[in-house]
């Protein structure tokens, strides 16, 4: 029998009622002949509630013990949704990480996915047993310790399962219908993509589109699990259609810009008269990487003979920390200003069809212009393009870039 | 190192702050220099709370994943302890029934502990680790299920623990500060006991007193292991004496009486006209057994030649089933008539002492009959007798009883 990897988020399971919604979404795909296995995350408020409890037993807490804490809210829903699904006529069983089990590294509070034994999981299957896993989390070998994958890791379970048990597809059931052009909230002329491809869609959750994680759509791409979001609060019996994940192969009609995505947690620094000598580059960003920064958006621009001005981007949050290490670094960098800006967004346009139609970004460089947005940084890829601009233009460049490619709903 | 077993129950754990309060109590006792394995219940409220949610997914539901649900209230008690340990110093880890691993029988919702393996527990005592141990849960193999103890299993997971690691002591931290002579809150000059054999413990525990589950008391006689029932609620720094459960031998000064026990979730039912011939008694209890109904103070008395009046006591919340199954076994039966009572307690005087005096009993049913109070049923075991009366004489019989055997407080 083909083989089904459904998966539910916190909203989703938000009580019980919500539970036994989902497992008329499960039994709907049973009946049509699926051997399915749900993966699940903990209720909504769950994982924050217990997050508080670790934060306020210690600021400072031993993540293997945060783990064994957090881990149990998936492994509450796991068990009610298998108790719903038995309710409704549905054989089922849950699986907490470790049974299955489910093998991660020991890096405790963000670990990864190494191997998944499918076997108990078909054994099931040959059952005809729902498998119902806990999402999020796994176990360390040969510690024993039980381990998390990070906020928004349950994707990441779902996928990595459906690659474990070779399944047919791999459905997120989330609270919005599907992956849109740009955020719908901003343009409300975005529209519902029917396919997207791997590439693609990591560009655009990378680049602040949150309706995956990055790291579920890079297990994806990397088995060539096609996924596809959809919608929970779709009546169970009658489900709308959802967006489709896939190999760019499987796309007929590849567009030049497929989507528009932003992010406002960005801000911007610039060191003004920096040598423009090798080993400069590294005496800069080797500290922030050791901070833990993660830098974005590198431009550098050579202002007069050997003097040059440097400038990047970092998460808004990070902003004061990389001040005051590169201030502690200028002796070593030796640049003569640092300027820097929080107020900033970034832009993106994504696409596969870039790739091969040259000029695509010049057009929107050329809209932005006409619009009166200021570009203070460009940065550009095979399949994406982004540009820095003033925070309070954000809305603007969305629309301009999305009616620009065409990809506002008649 | 001298090995200590501290147990902490819901209430003792029902916040951060107390799990803060639990952490100055381990401390105290590391420092003394003991190697610690603490086993913890869910924070208060927290196992009604999983239990009421599998409820609500289904009123029948698989007991399996109910224990998996259920027993994440202890896993994050013992993550959090872990945790708190940490932040005042203390080497701590936390651990699951599953890790250490505890196997039990497969009878979910009510398992028993088969074996206990110490050894990674005892490892951790070599490297400084307290071990922070969820209680009321285990693990059967081989199939690798969640299991639970029944309600108040925590008592049992301790004092199981302590006999697998050959504890010096279990130490049963609770909401009082030891084993009363009867509850307080009906005789106010009731006293705490300094000690109490494991065979007196058990009969006030199975006759209503509260302060621990029989089976624990079981485990604990059975394996000789040390129980000290005291108080979470002390300064951690200068904590009171509490109880110590121990051998009969290592109490001096044996007492005729140690203590008065009462339960008022009693309900008579009498079968008048009962043929007094063979096979009578099982055609009246074989049925009950079936049913699961624990049957009580089973009292015969011949009132003609062939006839006699049967008189037992089964819980109260059972009495309406009970009477039901008894009107559909009346031909097998053939009793004339089935009267019953609901407001009916049973009062119980416990004590080795009686052992080797005569008479003891006696002297209650005078004492009582001075008082007004009638006795409606009466049985006697080696070291108890119990009688049952009218719920509403249950303290005046108490107070009669505390203070015929001389047990009131100066």
């Amino acid at each position: 029998m083909a083989r089904l990897v459904m998966k539910f988020g916190g909203t989703s399971v938000a009580n019980v009622e919500r539970i036994r919604n989902v497992a008329r979404h499960v039994k709907r795909e049973v009946d049509a002949g699926y051997s399915v296995a749900v993966v699940v995350s903990a209720m909504s408020g769950k994982t924050n509630e217990l997050v508080g409890w670790c934060k306020d037993a210690a600021a400072l807490h031993d993540q293997r013990e945060y783990d064994a804490v957090v881990a149990s809210g998936e492994q509450v829903t796991a068990g009610l949704l298998a108790i719903a699904l038995q309710n409704i006529g549905i054989a089922a069983r849950s699986w907490q990480g470790w049974q299955v089990p489910i093998l991660t590294s020991d890096a405790h509070g963000s670990a990864r996915i190494q191997t998944i034994d499918g076997v108990q999981l078909l054994s099931g299957f040959e059952r005809g047993e729902v498998a119902v896993i806990a999402g999020f989390q796994g176990i360390h070998q040969p510690s024993g310790r039980i381990t998390t994958l990070g906020r928004g890791g349950s994707d990441t379970s779902a996928v990595a399962v459906a690659a474990a048990i070779e399944a047919d597809r791999c459905d997120i059931y989330t609270d919005v219908d599907g992956v849109y052009t740009t955020d719908p909230r901003v343009v409300p002329k975005a529209r519902r993509m029917e396919r997207i491809s791997f590439e693609e869609m990591l560009e655009m959750a990378s680049l602040g589109a949150k309706v995956l994680q990055v790291r579920s759509v890079e297990v994806a791409m990397v088995h060539g699990v096609r996924t596809y979001v959809r919608s929970s609060f779709d009546d169970p019996a009658d489900p709308k259609s959802g967006t489709l994940i896939c190999k760019e192969e499987d796309i007929v009609e590849a567009q030049v810009v497929t989507g528009i995505a932003f992010s406002r947690d960005e801000a911007q620094i610039t060191l003004r008269g920096v040598a423009d000598k090798p080993g400069v580059a590294a005496a800069v960003f080797v500290p922030l990487a050791e901070a833990g920064v993660n830098v974005d958006m590198i431009v550098q621009v050579a202002s007069e003979d050997t003097m040059t001005d440097m400038t990047f981007t970092v998460p808004a949050a990070e902003y004061e920390r990389c001040v005051a290490i590169l201030e502690k670094a200028r002796p070593a960098i030796g640049y003569a200003a640092l300027t820097g800006a929080k107020d900033v967004a970034k832009v993106s346009a994504i696409g596969i069809g870039m790739r091969s139609h040259a000029g695509v970004a010049a057009r929107a460089f050329k809209a932005l212009a006409d619009k009166g947005v200021n570009i203070r940084a460009i940065t550009t890829s095979e399949i994406k393009f982004s540009v820095l601009i003033d925070a309070a233009y954000t809305e603007l460049a969305v629309r301009t870039l999305h009616s620009l490619y065409g990809l506002d709903a008649a």
